[in-house]
């Protein structure tokens, strides 16, 4: 019952983090995207750095389906705990965007237009997954006590160097798709972020049965 | 003795270092407010790391009268030390919004006009210091080495998802309200921030006592 | 074979990074050139900490043919995994730019035309190297686990405090000249890159030899 | 004579650290110092920490007559061995203003014209010094393993929070007289900095010798 509430509570704070700096960004930023990338990204890397040492312990801190998927694979937890993770983080994340717009006095209940679409994209979300995925694997076997740091890290570089800035997360996909600021994602493209989140995977698992 | 002295002036620094880096990024910032909210809370993270590994040996590095009303609650300290150690922080936290306007040549005594209220900006407060208190208190327990780092990146990470700006701490409330600058707060929004604080500490309390 | 792997994979994930999130902070910017590299030099100094870490132990993570003629001679690998590493960096890099493009929808053949010249550049590319070469070689004498740290961090501040902004590096100064955006150099430029980072190398190997 | 050296390179690297991440910071900012000084504290702050980590096991890594004062009255260094650092420091720093503005290709012999002075900038100064010194001292006795992030990040919220931007340091106040940019001071404002420092020195030494 714990990892589950860790799960849904982390994956909660996880979106409201990279929801709520977004908002901030855009509001505060006079035009300047990249300062408000700049403020999202350094939130993201701090907030997760946080969420991961203390809920790490509790539910492995995954917040993430993909990466339940994988430890599912690999035979670190069984299908019933997956499902539940999986209800678990997507559930939080959708409570995370709508705590975010609570916070920030905006309608509840929103769909973004934000268009982030074609092969560019799709190519940068898989890339994404792929070094995500990766960091994570190599990190928990020979860096264990590293990982709140490596993947804070590589989630801050990721919203930089990449075009579609590092979802590889199908639950953040998701929630994404219902609030209309600047971390938004029309939900006609989510498909196009998903199935490539997959594919990563799928690749990972091969490289490492390896 | 020496526990005071270290709870007044860590609060007093706390307290420059948030207001004197906001009214430096206001200054420099050429209306550009998320470039001022970068420097405040790029500086506010590594100030607070700095002063709770120096301090936290000393006096537990509180420097908030919610955090000493819960480790009160918790039996780490006897009332008298609370009231001692609230005495400290309400009088460092105006020292050090008065040593910032000293040495920006600013007025010494101001009043604060900026508004901050609403039920989104209550909400915020109040989501704001239960992750604050969530933290040090599994923190505390879990991963005491870290414990700096941990609140530094959670209120690095919390002045930009939040739309109060992650004040959380009563004393910080009220001497904020005494600076008419980036970082201040109308005195009639002040009871609108401590409320709040003060139902997290006792949610807090409730959910650790189960 | 994995440490070859590991040393393209690195250097294309580094030239990734250092070019996407260029194009990222130039695109985002509005003009605010010194907002890009603040993404630039943050994302770099991030992406670096992560590929040191979990490359470090496979390859020893060089990415830079400088510190793998340096390592070959003090005696740390043969001439034939010298060349390897060599053949290794040059194409990762290359990739790294190529991804960049496709991943941000850009031509993937590109020539840059930024001029990257004179004195004052040379001068600095030289001490960059210099810095870079000393940092490394000193980290993994006196303080091998706070390397990947050093590295990164030594490079976050090299993009600012040098005119050249700290190149260092030959398979990646010749991988930028293969892209016309913010981290291009001109072709014409590189040799004026690399002469400066062989004889920094070459100085180095004195002061260690005496 | 390393420890000589090791002074030498470590106040010059410094020096070349802030004034040429100054130079690009206003070059690049578009007109928004803050932006500036975002780059100059981060890089600044980063340079630090490998500086004190490469160079504190040989020399202390002082970089700053007035800590070497310090440590002389508190019995770590002899009278030769201190005014040895003193002319190091000096010179040193010297070299980094020249060195930066032979890498930007400036005039190397300048003068500042930039004015820093007025009351609250002394105090400012005064406190800079009390925090940078009690915060070494107290880190070398109770959390020597850390000084290096300590000082680091003491000095990145320390250009932020003070209206003097944290000198804290003859040699370095004195040499950046010298450079007519963002970092700059002007010759008549000197005194105005080394003496407030001076006042913060013999303060500390009477509360550490109580």
């Amino acid at each position: 019952m714990r990892s589950y509430i860790s799960e849904f509570v982390g994956t909660a704070l996880l979106l409201a983090i990279v929801a709520g700096s977004g908002v901030m960004g855009e509001t505060l930023g006079a035009g300047n995207a990249a300062v408000a990338l700049l403020g999202n990204s350094i939130a993201t890397g701090a907030g997760l750095y946080v969420l991961i040492v203390l809920l790490g312990p509790i539910s492995g801190a995954h917040f993430n389906p993909v990466v339940t998927l994988m430890f599912w694979k690999l035979g670190y937890l069984d299908l019933k705990k997956m499902l539940g993770y999986w209800a678990c983080q997507f559930t939080g994340a959708i409570a995370g965007i709508w705590l975010t717009h609570l916070m920030f006095s905006l309608p509840i209940i929103q769909e973004s237009t934000k268009v982030r679409t074609g092969l560019g994209i799709w190519v940068s979300e898989f890339i994404s997954t792929l070094v995500l995925l990766a960091v994570i694997h190599i990190g928990d076997k020979e860096a264990k006590d590293k990982v709140p740091m490596l993947v804070a890290l590589t989630v801050t570089a990721g919203y930089w160097f990449t075009s579609s800035t590092f979802f590889c997360n199908p639950a953040v996909t998701f929630a994404r798709s219902l609030t209309d600021t600047f971390v938004g994602i029309a939900p006609e493209n989510i498909l196009g972020f998903v199935i490539p989140q997959i594919i990563a995977l799928i690749l990972i698992l091969k490289i490492i049965k390896k």
